[in-house]
């Protein structure tokens, strides 16, 4: 049910801000430093001077002293929970307190996005069943398509969270070593099959020391974003045997600008799909761990009309972040405050539900149509972008777009 | 040849910390916290409180005033010269300044070593010919021992920073999931191959925006450590494909405590060995980028005699660090102060050449003489140690030792 505002856009049924989603980002005005924003209706709200002048006060604080949410999400459920209660108080329709926030009130149209968390490191799955599938059948064939270890863990690899971009900042095509299977020797040249790979990132707030439970993980959890891991096929395909990819995945990865707290998910909680074969123990799911949000891909060309080019769903995945969060854990390997989890690519089982142009295209066999062409991979200056929401009764959870425009490569990579 | 000091120790021949070498680390005595220190001789040079009291004056400082080495190492060459001129003065033999250094000195013996820098990411290469081949032969046959690629491109693949240890740090033995091909099913157990790989890690010093080449590559690096990248052979056979090596590498990377500054190895560079096919333009060498580092590995039993099971040379490797630095940033992938790239297993021509017990037990099937026993892995308890050093004339740049102590796996990982 809509949590009623007095900030009346808020209160919109269709509006990706209600006071039931409260998402994190960090955003500045002309000339301000950037600072911790939470997003309400059509304004932000400046929580890092609603902390300073004492409107806000959390245990452990000042938490949002700082232009990141670490240091909120370090500090742990507690924390979360007291900065979601008090806004949810000050905030809501016939509130008291207006008179103490409405002066650090910024219209959303007048700030500028920036990162919303320091990114310790970055990890990057590949839980949709769909994509593992249609990926594998094109690259090993149909028989081969899934991986044998699939069903029994969540694979994943290590990604660069160097890489790791907010919303809108341009994105190079990079330069890379391919070589075709009808080549004699590779190439150095620009990527021709540069693509995007529609995700769900999930946010670790609290560390952990040793290997946690499916439940622990969980709760470790602060948050989610759209998740973009711009990839380079031709470079992946080269470089992907015998270690994985490597610098195919290493020129980018976008973020949407707001973390959605998980909170503000837990309606919207859904089961993973029915096992195959059952998980060992350790990464069996207590409870429904996924959520139903609907998410879409769209490409707008630099002269021409925006496509919707995927439709699909976050509960199509196979493995859910406190899964994966869990398994990543198994080795005692150490999880820290900021780490970012890649889903993997969100592909659904009908083909305009496929979370990236290879599959969509099927390796470039298949252009799909867009207005006035068609597309098999990304061209210069298109603009791709990845949406997302929660449906609820009488209220939308969004999440912020996560967009990315490409540019031409350098014409020489090394020219200074 | 050896610059003398007053320092009566460091002027003994085979002492690892002459004049000539100078390795960063940081250090604590009883009750203090940790700084940044210099070895010399028998002693640790604090580096901190010589600059805090004016011994030491840094361009752009203080850069020491911290307990890690990123300052020093983002302020770049000029600064790295600057630290070493200063202390090859003052703790030079008939030095003036011998009054301002003293009181800053502690004996080696009395210290603890911690990290001596914080790892931004880490990333590990597989560049070494011998210890590619000998993998590939036993995973995938000797026809397909090298992959494809492997002549062309550093094949590496991001690791997990939060992993990296100090040497001294006891290593617990992982649990993880695992399957033999003879088994129906995986099972979660104790690894039970669990194995060292012996390494030389690259500090990165500076940091990149865009592809650099190789000769920007190498001026970017500050120095170089042992490294140890702990393997369990039994998760990763299971885990690996398609995605590459994951849990099989989080438990622990161990390095050495000392940094050696890249401007102490200038005596000891010489090339890689001859192509095999030539390298793409942007990936070859302006010249000798390797380093002549005699390495060895010792295992030492809970109980009984310790054996050296492995003597190689750094420069056996096929790639440099500058190379598989270069290559890191082909894709426009921003390297940042404090990245750290593991060479890869070096491995020599020879059985008693092997960076791992997975090659010198060839699998498990041909288990390795110690003193009372033999081994084809680590046995709980086992106490793994690397070490290295060049030769100079009169002199030796030694590596600190990279030490680390098995202990056996948590009875149940999930117990609180």
């Amino acid at each position: 049910m809509l949590l009623r505002s007095w900030i009346e856009s808020a209160n919109a049924p269709d509006h990706p801000f209600p006071l039931n989603n409260l998402p994190c980002g960090v955003f500045s005005t002309t000339g301000e430093e950037p600072r911790c924003g939470v997003a309400i209706g059509d304004y932000v709200l400046d929580v890092s001077s609603l902390e300073e002048t004492g409107g806000l006060s959390l245990p452990g604080g000042p938490l949002l002293d700082v232009p990141f949410w670490n240091e909120l999400m370090e500090a742990g459920p507690q924390a979360w929970a007291a900065l979601r209660n008090r806004l949810t108080e000050v905030l809501a329709e016939g509130a008291d307190d207006r008179a103490v926030v409405e002066p650090h009130l910024v219209p959303r149209a007048e700030v500028v996005l920036h990162m919303p968390f320091l990114v310790s490191e970055y990890t990057d799955f590949y839980a949709g069943r769909h994509h593992a599938t249609n990926v594998g059948t094109m690259f090993r064939g149909a028989e081969n398509a899934l991986p044998p270890n699939w069903l029994h863990i969540p694979i994943g690899y290590n990604g660069r969270a160097s890489s790791v971009v907010v919303s809108g900042t341009p994105v190079r095509r990079p330069w890379g070593q391919v070589k075709g299977p009808d080549h004699a020797a590779p190439a150095f040249q620009p990527s021709r099959r540069f693509d995007i790979e529609l995700e769900l990132g999930a946010v670790v707030g609290t560390p952990s020391d040793g290997p946690v439970t499916v439940a622990e993980a969980d709760a470790m959890i602060f948050g989610y974003v759209l998740l973009n891991d711009w990839s380079a096929r031709d470079i992946q395909a080269w470089e992907y045997q015998p270690l994985g990819p490597f610098q195919a995945k290493a020129t980018a990865t976008t973020i949407s600008p707001w973390i959605v707290m998980k909170a503000a998910l837990e309606p919207f909680r859904c089961s993973t799909p029915p096992r195959e074969v059952p998980l060992l123990p350790h990464l069996q799911e207590p409870g429904p761990m996924l959520y139903d949000i609907a998410l879409e891909v769209a490409l707008q060309p630099e002269c021409g009309v925006e496509a919707v080019i995927a439709r699909t769903n976050y509960a199509e995945m196979y493995y859910s972040a406190a899964q994966q969060l869990a398994h990543h854990t198994t080795s005692g390997c150490p999880m820290n405050t900021g780490d970012l989890l890649g889903s993997g690519t969100i592909s659904g089982p009908t083909k305009d539900s496929r979370g990236s142009l290879l599959e969509l295209s099927w390796g470039g066999k298949e252009p799909i149509a867009i207005a006035g062409g068609t597309r098999t991979f990304i061209e210069d200056n298109d603009t791709l972008s990845l949406r997302g929401g929660c449906r609820g009764d009488g209220y939308m959870i969004g999440f912020g777009d996560c967009v990315g425009k490409v540019l031409p490569a350098l014409a020489d990579p090394y020219a200074r």
